[in-house]
């Protein structure tokens, strides 16, 4: 069938959602057409809405549609720590776990060479503003264990060490309920380095 | 993290896309915000513009943007033979055969009784007037062979068929190459059951 110009484009346009191939992207515009115009509108209205009330937060680069987010506003929380994370979506993954009483930074991004992302695409100047103010003591590391997480983490520890700041890193291992004999050599070699006194 | 309201509701809105659900939801949402702004407001407008411009061929209720629609229009099909689809997505994927020359009605549903669905709720009614338009001599239905959609098929039949009307029903069996260790029992009885003279 000749498919009409429009829903081509609009499949064309949700092929840019993560783990969306032509397939589920013509799947994705029939059923939108076909089942769902009402939520098709809903879904129009909320991106334009999202994309025009999102903002960075000043302090932490976070997503807000305030100007300091609810955390960095937050006296509860100890303001001398500072999570170093990604993306705002990996703040979310550590704010789940109910284990962090510290505050956040979001490079939104991490350094990765090969596609030409430099010290200078990512807020590494802005951490390193917001890491000196005075009041912060440890820095806390939680960027992803990929090559990039890791050359990130190597690459921000040398430059806030340099300022005389304590800086960590989350620990690698087995993940908790983890068994040897499911877990992959890679993880399990580091598991071994990195054994901790007990 | 208290997620900001617009970045909730857009999580929301995706949800209405088929096989979406909670995670992957919130990982489109931080994707289009994070990463591909831009995309994002082309997916909005491309909605918004398939919403606007798509309509019902008035012959066989396929989305056109025409009146009727292009394969309607082609002089070169069979306009004695019409195919009874459930949707334009069965319709596609039969012309992706290119093996059949005729029309298409496209009911738009099929009747699904526990979901109210029933025969005025889908375009049962401008099925028989197409069909009743002294051109057409067979109907091929190529409903689905789920519950619904052989029930469509079994009501359609007997409408036209009251008409004088010849209807047939696309075959069921082994896939093209299918091997019979691996196919499920109910296809292979079936099969076994529509055995033809060879």
């Amino acid at each position: 069938m000749p498919i009409p110009a429009s829903l081509n484009h609009l499949i064309d346009a949700l092929r840019i959602l993560p783990g969306v191939g032509p397939k589920s992207a013509a799947r994705m515009a029939f059923h939108l057409v076909q089942r769902d115009q009402r939520g098709a509108l809903q879904l129009a209205h909320a991106l334009e809405n999202a994309l025009g009330t999102l903002k960075h937060c000043r302090q932490c680069n976070t997503f807000t549609e305030l100007d300091i987010c609810e955390i960095c506003l937050d006296e509860q929380r100890n303001h001398a720590q500072l999570c170093v994370v990604e993306m705002p979506t990996d703040l979310m993954s550590i704010e789940q776990t109910r284990s962090y009483e510290g505050l956040y930074f979001v490079l939104m991004g991490r350094l990765s060479p090969l596609d030409g992302i430099g010290p200078n695409d990512i807020a590494l100047k802005q951490l390193l503003e917001r890491a000196s103010n005075g009041i912060v003591t440890e820095v806390v590391l939680a960027t992803n264990f990929t090559t990039e997480g890791e050359a990130t983490a190597h690459y921000v520890a040398e430059m806030l060490r340099a300022r005389g700041l304590q800086v960590s890193r989350i620990a690698r291992g087995l993940p908790v309920g983890g068994e040897l004999e499911h877990v992959d050599p890679g993880t399990l070699a580091q598991a071994l380095i990195e054994r901790r006194r007990v």
